[in-house]
């Protein structure tokens, strides 16, 4: 069994998967909003042992662990860097061995994005097809991109949909620029939208919603609650969003002429397939070969998607066992299925 | 020698190139207006024949030639479908087949920005790169796309950098959609917005200029001359192109994280470098990455580009002769270079 650790902005996602990529345990945590990179990922500790309690192991008798992480991450390492959305993580912080050292088993950091896209293109929504965009929708806007069945990563760089420009000198985006996909529909975005506008007066009850869940921040269910409620502010920041995603996502298509677009991240999987229908509606209008347009479908691993992408990843990176110590672990444990996994192809 | 036709919206460049790609001859014809793909066919074989003429050859001694043409190109059979910025070409037209007639040599033809990204690609500015994007900045805005060293073409409609959307509910595009890239910065719109303002009363010698060279529409010439005598419109929507290609470019590179973009097509080649940096300029405020921005050039091969590139594209499908016909026809012809030439690497 491994472990997958999904670390958002604002949630910690933990998974234990077997050897066919079965989510068997799990725990989500809220993302600390205060301290240091040492409180959140003692934060990823605690997760993934609840995951793995519930998965009925010990941590350390994973075969090995992922994680995704935001900012920008070392894989040769393990460290990242520059981690927005954190606390207190402009510096560097050596978040696979300080989590190896915790949990006692091999652990490997990617990119949040990346994990999740490839999780969704070889186990998910993605199956199918040998070109996609993966758009997580969250926090802020992720991008993944998969061309020939591979990851396209540019110079390392690459996917960074959310800041493709939607509406040169429109709203202010929380990297600094001006009138980037995020800024109109990054959950963090939002949330700086819906407090100045209801400092200036606007109408609704998306704050007191928050206050009775005991939350500090707009997550995804407090915007489903709020839409659901039909407030008024809440349905026109989404609206807004859902136009932002249109355009951005049609962009992207009218470059590169992919396949498929999935769209996940906390608050795509939140709404789900009535509202991929409504990014494909706000899209089309700006689609060059509308003729032909590209499948758009929900994340199909859901919440569970970063999470398993981390485990993926670590399960290409981890040192194999050679052939015969792995037959003599097999004799050992009766586990041969599991200590024997590959990626699947 | 290989003969290769660039058809634009604006103009038809012909070029005749020896075995390693020097332009040995080239001829260049104003794009009719009016009549039907036949009228501009005629026009290419016209332009094909006087460079042939330039290179002391007739057509049909060309080993074969190429087409670099708009609209939907159909590489097997040679006939495009469907080209804007082209009279009468709502249906489909045997472009191939019609100049392998006229001329008397095997013809070829492919999309015109895929063959002018592939000859800067191989030949030109993009040389040194191993991923780039190219924009053609003329009376539409194309792109074309290098990764790994080969095009990516998608699901066969991919580069279309010009639509992508750079302001949400902005200014109509000729395409009919809203907020393009294209609609500030393609030629034809620009054209629409100046005598749309001169309509409105704004101060212009554009159409003068336009007058004064006997054309009928407002050329990249033409644009620079008024450039150059401090044309408030000119410089005014001159301006609004290079904030738009700015940030189209951004968006696509913060996107694909390419290594370089080349700027090429009739105003990119004629303003060159010193608006190659304006538009640099331009795209470093919405790049996301902007410790690490790819290289920006000018196309390197200029206004032959696209012609050099049909030429590419026909050395690349012409059916080539067996070792022994080729040794036979060496002996005989004595141009050993030329009929056995290839594709560079």
């Amino acid at each position: 069994m491994r472990g997958g650790i999904d670390l958002g902005g604002t949630k910690i996602q933990a998974v234990v998967v077997d050897s066919k990529w079965n989510v068997v345990g799990q725990s989500r945590h809220p993302t600390p909003t205060k301290g240091k990179p040492a409180g959140v990922a003692n934060e990823m500790a605690n997760a993934l042992r609840e995951a793995a309690a519930e998965a009925g192991i010990e941590p350390g008798d994973l075969t090995s662990a992922g994680v995704g992480s935001p900012g920008d991450v070392d894989e040769s390492t393990g460290s990242v860097s520059q981690a927005r959305n954190l606390p207190g993580w402009e510096g560097t912080f050596e978040t696979g061995p300080w989590l190896a050292d915790a949990l006692g088993t091999q652990v490997f950091v990617g990119n949040d994005v990346g994990v999740a896209t490839e999780a969704e293109a070889k186990l998910g929504a993605g199956r199918d097809y040998n070109s996609l965009i993966g758009v997580f929708w969250g926090t802020g806007v992720g991008g993944g991109i998969i061309l020939n069945g591979k990851p396209w990563l540019g110079r390392g760089a690459a996917g960074e949909i959310g800041h493709m420009v939607v509406k040169m000198d429109g709203a202010r985006c929380t990297c600094g620029r001006r009138g980037c996909m995020e800024a109109y529909a990054g959950r963090a975005a939002m949330e700086i939208e819906a407090r100045k506008r209801q400092k200036k007066g606007a109408k609704t009850d998306l704050f007191k919603i928050m206050e009775k869940r005991d939350r500090d921040r707009l997550t995804s269910g407090i915007w489903a609650r709020a839409l659901k409620a039909e407030d008024p502010l809440a349905k026109e920041l989404i609206d807004r969003a859902v136009e932002a995603l249109g355009a951005g996502v049609a962009s992207a298509v009218n470059l590169l002429d992919v396949e498929a677009v999935i769209i996940g991240g906390g608050l795509g999987v939140r709404f789900g397939e009535p509202y991929v229908k409504r990014i494909r509606k706000a899209m089309m209008p700006h689609l060059f070969s509308d003729k032909n347009p590209p499948a758009i479908e929900v994340a199909a691993l859901g919440d569970f998607g970063g999470g398993i992408g981390a485990a993926l990843l670590a399960s290409n990176r981890e040192k194999k066992p050679s052939r015969r110590t792995r037959a003599k672990a097999d004799a050992a444990s009766g586990d041969g299925a599991a200590a024997g996994a590959e990626t699947p192809a």
